[in-house]
């Protein structure tokens, strides 16, 4: 039956290179137990672990499958600096891709999964531009692995709502064509009507009753201001634990008492954060996020596009900047990252997700001496299983 | 003969993927001729680069070969907080490795090589402690490896010279049992006495005529005291082109005007600069450096000791580190990231470097369509030559 499988020889997180190798059985998808030594019922396969370490599926909690380029060949970085030229530079060259959106996202969120992610939330573009198409793309990609991975999409209005007349219409028919979220981007900085813009978001929303996820790169106190009536609005239509606010570039560029009053204005209202680990941005505290119980999920953003050449599609790399960006050491810290890029994005996601028994059996297999020895070698992954059931083994997708 | 060689099918920074592969030729160690189609000389062997990147090998500018516990059983970080902690975890545990030094330098230089750095300055602790132990460790590897790399050595008091009696003797010793420089460690910040800490420094190096490279993390108006220090010293004793500042945080943690006074002052004394990408400090004014002239070179520090868990052997890697870390997107800035970590630190061990006829021919082979692309994709290095030697190939040492 699908969804039953037993997991040999694996060592679950937290774990220890004294502790020997345990068995999983997994049954009708779920984790049915963890012990020394199981016997796989008849008729149920059996993958090997080879004694590597055992955890939750990575989650890539932003992602953006309709620009991808991943394995085309390489263009140079085309685009001039600054937020409007990137995404000029992505409309004047995206049509020209060697491969349409669906193929390429398809390509992309497998080498995704491969690489141990099962949970994705992904935005596409809606706008008068490309209209649906980027949309459709993901969807397609998304339909391409069902069973291998749970994806959400966004309707992400990449150019602005109030900027282009008729973008409000297509994220509202983006909602209809299957979007799970309404997304935004910068009210006030790129979209220069904050309120508004957001009421154009969490009305679609509400009339929909989608979730929220709101790219917000404004800093400061330009930033900070938006993060309150982005809770405000949760607040108002009863959206606790339905929004998300991605980058909030904010939280790191106030000071600290401000830093705390938007920590906890999160975590009053439930709204999640998630972090792409920028390379040059000051990161966010991600320990007093934590410690206010705010959900905060990690993700690859673009993935080798017209906006940026990094990104491949491996989260344990993804989450191996984190901790380097951060200056993290110890393994209690270098852990915390993992559970970011494992539960934490799954809880912005609203998932269930752990080793325990009765939780989906959502899981990945790395070699590695520990937790954190894996995180450092970002070896190919052992095992990917999504559902109870092997999706990728070798760092190759099945 | 040795260092005779014709490689073919490779392209030469810069490249396109327009342009097709050439062949080099290598006699005597040096890059003969670079044309179309070359025929082998009878009796010299030809390599393949598959149509790969060719570059330059990398060099790594500041390594700690002596503390690598690279490929032996992780152990979790064991360190406080503070460099004196990390100095003391160190004393604490280095005895206890189940290799001892030089087999454990000798294998993660290896690994260096293999994943394309020929040109290596490695650091060596001498303390009261470890007496000479660390340094001949650091040598052997040398001497394993001699043909595959040119290595420098650094007598480094990595617990100061001041504060432990026999430091400066040992140092000396050092120097007579091939040493090649002497190194200094945070005179003031953690030495606290950073003349007096520096005159010996730059007495050792005028008596024994070797080159000198200081670890300076001490930041702001105390760090830039101190590069002024090193520079005063460096005038006095016609040290032109033989000292090196290592991390130099204080050029990140001073206001615009000090640090142009202070890149200045490095150009007019033409002393030069390491830095090892750090994740969580500021990066270095990469860009000013160079428009300056000053020679800057990039390493890998501490290669998974008991200072840090990071660092893997690959200089590809921390190139992408560095590029990744000051948020670098143009091809131009990426590849200015790849010639600070090839010819750059060539030029910081006085190293002629490059892919011109009678340059040395130092080489590596990287899969990839642009030099951009190379350092995205990280792929396991086609070929390494040393001296026209092959030394490396498909990322495993010949």
């Amino acid at each position: 039956m699908t969804g039953d499988l037993l997991i040999r020889s694996v060592r679950p997180w937290p774990n220890s290179l004294d502790v020997p190798p345990v068995d999983i059985l997994c049954s009708g998808g779920l984790v049915a137990s963890i012990g020394a030594t199981l016997d796989a019922p008849p008729g149920v396969p059996v993958a090997d672990g080879k004694g590597g370490v055992l955890l939750p599926s990575f989650t890539d909690a932003h992602a953006h499958l309709d620009s991808t380029r991943l394995d085309l060949p390489f263009r140079p970085h085309s685009a001039g600096t600054g937020l409007n030229e990137l995404i000029e530079n992505d409309r004047r060259n995206w049509r020209t891709a060697e491969r349409g959106v669906a193929e390429r996202a398809t390509h992309t969120l497998g080498r995704t999964i491969a690489s141990g992610a099962t949970l994705v939330r992904s935005h596409a573009q809606v706008d008068v531009d490309s209209g649906l198409e980027k949309l459709e793309g993901v969807l397609a990609a998304r339909e391409a692995h069902s069973g291998r991975a749970s994806v959400e999409v966004v309707a992400f209005p990449q150019c602005g709502i109030l900027r282009e007349k008729g973008t409000a219409d297509l994220l509202e028919a983006a909602l209809r064509a299957g979007a799970d979220l309404v997304g935004g981007l910068d009210p006030a900085g790129y979209d220069r009507d904050p309120a508004r813009h957001l009421d154009v978001v969490f009305d679609l929303a509400d009339k929909h009753q989608r979730g929220v996820d709101v790219h917000l790169h404004d800093a400061g106190s330009l930033g900070a201001f938006q993060v309150e009536l982005i809770c405000e609005r949760a607040a108002a239509l009863d959206m606790r634990g339905q929004v998300t606010i991605s980058h909030a570039f904010a939280l790191s560029t106030v000071d600290a008492d401000r830093q705390r009053e938007l920590v906890d204005l999160l975590a009053e209202h439930d709204v999640a954060v998630t972090t792409v680990a920028p390379g040059a941005r000051e990161p966010l505290p991600l320990r007093q996020l934590r410690w206010a119980g705010v959900r905060l999920g990690l993700g690859q953003d673009g993935i080798r596009d017209y906006w940026s050449p990094y990104g491949n599609g491996d989260m344990l790399d993804r989450t191996w900047q984190l901790a380097y960006r951060n200056g993290f050491r110890q393994d209690a810290l270098i852990e915390m990252c993992v559970d970011i890029a494992t539960r934490g994005g799954a809880s912005v996601m609203g998932h269930t997700h752990g080793l325990t028994e009765g939780a989906p059996a959502n899981l990945v297999v790395v070699p590695g001496d520990t937790v954190t020895a894996a995180v450092m070698d970002r070896a190919p992954r052992t095992l990917v299983v999504h559902g109870g059931n092997v999706v990728a083994a070798g760092g190759e997708l099945l």
